[in-house]
């Protein structure tokens, strides 16, 4: 291992790094250490390679997990300005650690990363070496809240990880650290002591201290203007908010809190050090001073026949979807500004190709030039241009020399009616290769994917780095410059494939030529290749690959990977045993492998990955079968260890947990859930089944969020409730419960089934949100650290999808809730969090595809989720019936007529007109046939008598009578009738 | 640099060092790492190399200071066990470095390590290269107070030293840190904040605070039996007391106190480490379990004539002195075992030859073999011996058979006065081989210095480790094993030589051959050539080397090389300006460099340094100059630093520099020793201008103790007090008192010669002394943190040595004192201060070679030590004179009889015998003429009058009387005389 350490760092030197130390403050991460945190700010370039052993207590697991270190060793790089070739230096750093790439599948796997705590963010990848994640690559976007420029390259490779694949062991205390020395031997006793130390053992208040301590210092430091103390004092800080966290010491507002200081403490530290620097008058120079590129100008090559036209941008790996995305828009806007130029027939047409790498745009027959046009040159009125004599006028003659023609070619033309002498140029049309080379640059420079990136182009923003450039016309190159980017004929296959680029002889040869050199540019193609392959290794073992079910999974390989190479794996048999979804969260979200079944469906020891291009299987499979291996030993470690304990043994656990500021453990949440969900199962009234499972499962709600499995695959909430509920021995209705009311887990996600499941969910997502607001952590702006927002709108959704849970509104839910928090709700706060709930309903009905119009309207409903969805769906049903609208139009008469504020109350003695009785009936009718809340199919049948007597009141009674007192009966009438109707829809949004 | 870094760490690698990464947490060193910290405890083997970043709060100097800095970086070397070849591979890692070894001077200079804070001390050295220190080398024996079990070696080198040294910078801001970044560039703000921080802007009580925490956090681990994490919070606490330091806010108590604690916690965490280790059962192994050594029996040679003996102890360096003890001893019992075994005759010489790395003893004309013996074996008695009949009976028989003699050969011996059966056997003299093999394993293993060491051999202590063994008589080797080192005849030459082991064909070829390697066995060779070449050198440039004035410095130098080559070296004029102390205790006390004088005895700016062995002299005097070019430009910045400030403005820093817990800061101490200095003054009475001088060096009192100069070179406290007053104008005599204030400053150093002076320099220990005893900071056991004995100590000599003190006693200058300190001193207090005095006085007079009953004898004096000295020589010379025999023969006879607590009261008019008339006349006349505290002499001369009449007292009275009035009032006449001698002498020492 220290070899491997001497071997980067010699390699990292060699490339013009200067090494670095480790911080000599504890540090979650190489990114925290100085040599990064401050050095990626401001102008000044940097290269700086170092070690760091990166302490996360977190982590600590006594030494006993595989994997995972409370202290593990980062190598860390800095290259800044992004150089544009760090993924090539970094895997010649791979081949300097012995690492035959040739053999190996290594693939740039999108990873992005944001630290809050930093203010700082990047888009990258993780580097997998055979499905192990060996290394985090990243284009630094911002730091301290600060936007970089320049951009800098940060790879961090995570050595144990390296060590344990190279080395083949299994556990990293089994690496060989130095000759003869073991990991285990040289560092175990301090892993398992740090770990005790962490988990157990630090204590709390001191602890507590020791973080206010450090921020009062870095508040300190700050004003006296020395930003290296005041970092390294946020560094301490931040180490003490992490072992607090480990202790288990730190609730949820607690920690939003506690990050916003430090995010803030980090920004006036960034902030400080690039002024600091400015007044140092950066003492490494200025790399923003780009040496001006050579604009020589191109020659443009000119067809005569339709030609064929090839566009490839050469990028970094994209994530999965954004090659797709992108080749769109640029077909698009290729086939627009072909269109105008008239370079497309009907015999043209166009195809896109998409991988990781490239976006290609292939158009076959452009035309060789746009055709030429005429363009109305206007002169001096035609009276003016010609004297009683006819000889053309001084103004004429000017004109004439102006244009560069013969005043015998003046014609004469009409402008506005009007006549002049004029001329009519002859505009020639320009080639293709103009047209394009005049097109494309703000195609490329015009890209844009959902998360945008800077690097070392300035003016070219895109969700990976722009490399290449490749635009073929026929034969010939089309060229033009984007950000500095010059196209050529060149492209670039594989990264380790020897040569790496070639040149293309022309545009029809593009896809062809990649294909030669193992890589497949059609996304379709791909596709067929991973289902086909995969299948047929599979079946080679009995087994099945569901790839409808895999659909999602498989569309992410196909962006993955630029030649889809299958590896069937296997994994030990005893590993079925554990829950399918264990395995399988394991396999497709962590690996993505496709999982491989038996024709009865169940899972079968086996897996397929889908390397990225040639590699020699065996050790390909053998370094994914190891990864696989440790992540399912991992599993059953937690599972075995879990099932050691009850439910209520594990239970006990929540009480360690701490939820929030004020609101107690997850125990006291645990207890609240059940509690509410009592009150609100008066109100569903459930079968008596369902009430025995409710109450079961109450007693035991959120247990697994204290068992081993949950805490390392959150992902599994709910579903080890479930499954350790099983094995205990509970009713299957009380562990399918347990699963259900963590549903749904994001939008999109089925709702509970089950009543008792949906009464445990709505009460979970109402406890959430009123103890929330109740504790001021309600969202603002863009940032909802507690997910409030996904539990307003889980709540309308289960509310929407469970019949049997119609009694219950959100109002009066949020009430049951508020009576059971440990601390006040104020009534404000109440209506505060339903007005939020509403909102999520009307986006939730919008997203859906509901009218805006219609969404408002039945907002009055959104108490009811079901039943304003129900009033959406059959409002826009009536807005079409002839029916409705007379009623609609009906009562807008009345609405529109009565004030607001207009007391509803009238004495038929007043009526004087034979239509105010008439109506008079008709309202008494209807209002005993009204059924509360009626639905609105039946408010409309129901109403409907009222239609003629409205309109013929409106059309005989003079409500605003002179006489005081029949006005004022009139209106308290119309009022009276307008209550009626008044929360039915709010009618003016239908107006 | 960081180049340097990893070939280090590639030299270390490849000697089977794991590579270890720095601290994660501020520490001072690398010694505090756990990689040094616990791996060198307990048995297990141990090899580590690490880069280790070190903090010190103390050395920040804004980054300004051209060696100093905040942080500097180690690199940290641990070979455990010692490999016993250490010292070699060292040499080759500077070899790696690309250190020419021919042409530098590379030095190994005694330097001992001790961090009290840990329970740690080594012996080991300073590696000079060229005067620079770049290395710190110890044989570690003890840490977290337990003895260690194997010995390790730690190699500590300076980077930025050798980067300095190996680039030619001057300031460490100019070291090429990476190639095209200098270390300023990357590291000069990091500098200058974070001694912003640790000087100015740290705040302490948050500081103190850490300290705490720390602290309580380190007690809980070790509770928790958690040795690791508890040396981490070990660390922090560290950092947080040496932060607190830099800010000047740990008095002289508060030091000690955290120092108590923080050893304390060090000594449970590796007790706890060791005791952890053994329940692990030592992961790493047991290195203790040493192979054991082949004992085959060596072939003694024989010789046949007189012949050569040469023995060589071939050791590590030696300090300076221990090479001519440990000959000395290894001559003497050399001789002892040559002589007892008669193998010495007249013609027999011995001579003892040491250089730093051999103790060699010579002997000529040792005798082939001890001369043969006769052994007297007794037998049965003669009676049992023989029958009647003369024939031998069966108990001679017996004796013959047991004597394998025949019975014929028995003879009759005598033993204690009785006649025996016997028989006189002849034992045949040893060969001088055997007996040389015999005698000199107890040599080499019994060799002590003063201080020891234990290294990878178990039996052996001394100084350094012992390395080689050559014995030899005339051509042939004397075999032995002393503690598993066998002799031979091989010796080495100079580390760098090439071959650098050679053989000695015969004894007396030993020392030729030395010198034919250029080494100089010779002590007085070696002297007379460092004076005769330092002279040559320095008279080429008009200038000398005062040898008899730097008489102790070439003591050193001669015991510092094997073969000096003296390098003449310059510095720049403009430093002569300096005070010629500020450069000759540079020169001297840290370079060991000979000062060059003109005739008239002025410094010129030359000075000479000795190389060992060859070099190349340019390369090693470009090398010297530049330390001592670094080092004065040091000093001249302090200097120029505090001369702009006047002695008033370089006093306002005493505020700062706290004196002690309780005792306020060296502010409160200048004026409380001004103030004290004024009331001895008025019983001193001193002349007007010395009390002028003498008022206004008090109000300077210690001021230079602020001073940039003092606070670097604090050996020079007093006399940049002198020399900054000068400069500021004050008078001479102000300017004087103010150096000789701080003297003596060590024992055998001479005391203040003026009255002003002694007045402060007796206040400043008065001060010290009432402060720290009533603060109960009194020395204790082997412990005397603050110096209080050197105090009492100086205290003494000072009044012993200016007679115008001699009106002050000690008891009223400590009373004096303490009605000045901040706090309450109890009168017990003070009368143990007293007694603490006194037992200075005691010991001082009893070092000067007073007889220890003189001494006993004057104590009651020791109130004045002036009239103590005095009276102890008086007492000397009388106790020689018969009048004073006589007195003291007759006073005894009173002393004697009268019991402790006799009331001295008596009515004459109860005296019934003459003799009781006469010596109440006589006491009467003796009591009148006696002056009060009479010197001895004067007192012999008048009291010797009561010599008669007491002795015939004692004839003619029986004191005892039957009478109880009598009896009464004669013991109370004799208590009356006792009183008026008693207090002359402690009379009963006499007696």
């Amino acid at each position: 291992m220290q070899d491997a350490l001497i071997r980067l760092t010699r390699h990292w030197a060699e490339h013009g790094c200067l090494i670095g130390q480790p911080m000599n403050t504890e540090v979650g991460a190489g990114t925290l250490n100085p040599s990064t945190a401050l050095r990626v700010l401001g102008p000044e370039p940097w290269r700086v390679a170092y070690t760091e052993p990166s302490v996360r207590p977190d982590d600590a697991r006594y030494g006993d997990n595989p994997n995972r270190l409370q202290t593990h060793t980062q190598f860390q790089v800095v290259l800044k300005p992004e150089p544009g070739d760090a993924q090539d230096l970094y895997l010649a750093s791979l081949e300097a650690l012995g690492i035959d790439l040739r053999a190996h599948d290594v693939r740039f796997v999108e990873d992005d990363w944001a630290s809050p705590a930093l203010g700082a963010w990047g888009l990258g990848w993780e580097v997998w070496l055979d499905g192990l994640e060996i290394t985090q690559f990243t284009y630094f976007q911002q730091s301290g809240g600060l936007v970089l420029d320049p951009v800098s390259v940060e790879i961090t490779y995570g050595i144990e990880r390296i060590m344990m694949a190279l080395q083949g062991a299994t556990h990293f205390k089994d690496v060989l650290y130095a000759p003869g020395v073991t990991y285990g031997e040289a560092f175990g006793q301090a892993e398992y002591e740090l770990s005790r130390y962490y988990l157990d053992d630090a204590d709390i208040a001191t602890t507590r201290g020791l973080f206010e301590a450090h921020a009062a210092e870095a508040r300190r430091m700050l004003d006296a203007r020395l930003p290296v103390p005041a970092h390294v004092q946020v560094l301490k800080c931040s180490h003490a908010f992490n072992v607090l966290d480990a202790r288990g010491a730190i609730g949820t507002t607690e920690r939003a809190r506690a990050f916003a200081r430090m995010r803030a403490l980090a920004h006036e530290v960034a902030e400080l050090w690039v002024r600091r620097r400015a007044e140092l008058d950066h003492p490494l120079g200025d790399a923003t001073a780009r040496p001006a590129k050579s604009t020589a100008a191109a020659v443009l090559p000119k067809v005569t026949a339709p030609a064929a036209f090839a566009l490839e941008i050469g990028v970094e790996e994209l994530p999965p979807g954004e090659a797709d995305r992108a080749a769109e828009d640029v077909a698009t806007r290729l086939a627009d500004g072909l269109r105008q130029a008239r370079l497309l027939t009907d015999a043209s047409s166009m195809e896109t190709f998409t991988t990781p790498r490239r976006i290609i745009v292939l158009v076959r027959d452009v035309e060789p030039r746009e055709p030429d046009t005429e363009q109305v040159v206007k002169g001096p009125r035609l009276a003016a241009a010609y004297g009683a004599d006819g000889a053309p006028t001084k103004a004429l003659q000017g004109f004439a020399r102006s244009q560069g023609i013969d005043v015998a070619d003046v014609r004469t033309v009409t402008v506005a009616g009007r006549e002049h002498a004029g001329h009519v140029r002859r505009v020639a049309g320009r080639p293709a290769a103009q047209v394009l080379a005049e097109l494309l640059p703000g195609i490329v420079t015009g890209l844009r994917a959902g998360k945008n990136m800077r690097w070392n182009a300035p003016g070219l923003s895109f969700a990976r780095p722009i490399r290449w450039l490749l635009a073929l016309l026929d034969e010939y190159e089309v060229p033009f410059t984007a950000a500095g980017l010059r196209t050529g004929r060149t492209t670039r296959t594989h990264r380790t494939a020897d040569p790496s680029q070639i040149t293309v002889p022309d545009a029809a040869a593009l896809i062809p030529t990649l294909r030669a050199h193992g890589i497949e540019p059609s996304r379709t193609a791909r596709r067929t290749r991973v289902i086909e392959d995969a299948t047929a290794l599979a079946r080679h073992h009995g087994g099945t690959i569901d790839a409808p079910a895999e659909h999602r999974l498989i569309e992410e390989i196909v962006d993955l990977v630029e030649e889809p190479v299958a590896v069937l794996g296997a994994f030990d048999d005893r590993y079925l045993s554990l829950p399918e979804e264990i395995l399988t969260t394991v396999m497709r979200k962590h690996q993505r492998y496709l999982p491989v079944r038996d024709p009865r469906g169940r899972l079968l020891p086996r897996f397929v990955t889908l390397a990225n291009g040639t590699c020699d299987p065996d050790t390909v499979r053998a370094g994914n079968e190891a990864v696989l291996r440790a992540r399912y030993e991992d599993a059953s470690f937690f599972f075995r260890q879990d099932l050691q304990r009850t439910p209520e043994q594990i239970k006990e656990g929540l009480e360690r947990l701490t939820f929030a500021d004020r609101l107690g453990s997850m125990a006291d949440r645990s207890a609240r859930i059940a509690a509410i969900a009592g009150e609100l199962a008066d109100l569903a009234d459930p079968s008596p089944d369902d009430r025995a499972a409710l109450r079961r499962a109450a007693a035991l709600a959120k247990f697994d969020l204290a068992s081993s499995m949950v805490i390392e695959l959150p992902a599994l909430a709910g579903t080890m409730a479930r499954e350790y509920a099983r094995r205990a021995g509970e009713d299957e209705a009380v562990a399918r419960a347990l699963d259900e009311m963590e549903r749904p887990r994001a939008a999109g996600d089925a709702p509970p089934a089950g009543v008792p499941g949906a009464l445990l969910a709505v009460a979970d997502r109402l406890d959430l949100l009123t103890g929330l607001f109740a504790a001021g952590a309600a969202p603002s702006g863009g940032s909802d650290p507690f997910g409030l927002r996904r539990a307003a709108l889980a709540l309308t959704v289960i509310l929407r999808a469970v019949p049997q849970l119609s009694a219950i509104t959100v109002g009066e839910g949020l009430a049951i809730a508020a009576r059971h928090q440990p601390i006040e709700v104020p009534p404000d706060v109440l209506t505060e969090a339903g007005r939020f709930v509403a909102r999520r309903l009307e986006q939730n009905l919008l997203d859906e595809g509901h009218a805006i119009n219609v969404v408002r309207a039945v907002l009055p409903h959104a108490d009811s989720p079901a039943h304003a969805e129900q009033a959406a769906k059959d409002l826009a049903e009536l807005l079409r019936s002839d029916t409705f609208t007379a009623l609609t139009t009906a009562l807008q008469r009345v609405l529109r007529i009565v004030p607001d504020g207009t007391r509803p109350a009238y004495d038929p003695a007043l009526f004087q007109e034979p239509a105010e009785h008439h109506l008079h009936e008709a309202f008494t009718q209807v209002h005993e046939a009204l059924p509360p809340r009626p639905d609105l199919r039946v408010f409309n049948v129901t109403a409907n008598p009222l239609v003629d007597p409205i309109n013929a009141y409106f059309n005989e009674v003079m409500v605003m009578d002179e006489n005081e007192t029949l006005r004022t009966n009139r209106l308290g009438f119309l009022a009276t009738l307008k209550d009626l109707v008044n929360d039915i829809l709010n009618w003016r949004e239908i107006a």
